[in-house]
């Protein structure tokens, strides 16, 4: 249940100090200078990785990643990978994460993407569930 | 056991006609004409995206390709994601996707990467734990 007026769209540099490294630090560290944040925008943005952000009166209460890769298989189809879905700890349970990873969905169907993927945590797969998502692959990692 | 004499490096133009799409076609569809391809290169190469090939011979034996994620999380943390990994059809159980994963990790490194991740079917685990990865998180997908 959406119980706020919120407004999606790009991240910009004005961000940085409305909230957005205080929501992403609900998922891990994100203790950057507004400095440091927009040279990693610019790095992002150059590799084609669009961040969104949710607004509510200018502050920053979410946000979630659409990164596009273009695929050699499947005769040149474009894969969506979701990154870093993320809500601010004051708004959870408002529907913003839902919010955005429809948007970011819903964007990826534009780009003409044949599907999108994302990886979560074992207690997150019901939510994913509820926007449509299935159970894939497994996720492999190695520490560098 | 590597019984073959590979070379690893980046795609180019030419590989394209020297088994890299039928080594891809081991994993999904790839039926792209040599210059459909070739633009499909250049949309990789912009977006930092890189495409390792095995060369035996000059021919292409194998691919897996390196995606580097620049995160605000984890302090500005980078992610490698590893994708598409083939070993043509002709020359499976010589080592050839061990030797390429062990390359695109290896310069994932190289790069800052904290980690390298990659999804994979049920099947494929035991040979990725064999080179050091382990289960981490769920993918899920939605078809667009």
């Amino acid at each position: 249940m959406l119980l706020t007026q919120i407004d999606i769209g790009e991240l910009n540099g004005l961000d940085m100090s409305r909230g957005f490294l205080e929501t992403l630090s609900s998922l891990a560290d994100a203790d950057l200078t507004c400095d440091e944040a927009v040279k990693i925008l610019r790095n992002r943005i150059r590799a084609g990785i669009v961040t969104y952000v949710a607004r509510v009166d200018g502050q920053v209460v979410g946000t979630a990643s659409l990164l596009v890769e273009d695929k050699f298989i499947h005769n040149g189809g474009r894969v969506a990978h979701i990154e870093d879905v993320a809500t601010h700890r004051d708004f959870t349970k408002q529907g913003i994460g839902a919010a955005l990873v429809h948007h970011a969905t819903e964007r990826a169907r534009e780009l003409g993407c044949y599907k999108a993927i994302l990886n979560c945590a074992e207690n997150l797969v019901p939510f994913y569930e509820r926007l449509g998502f299935q159970r894939h692959e497994q996720e492999m990692r190695i520490d560098l």
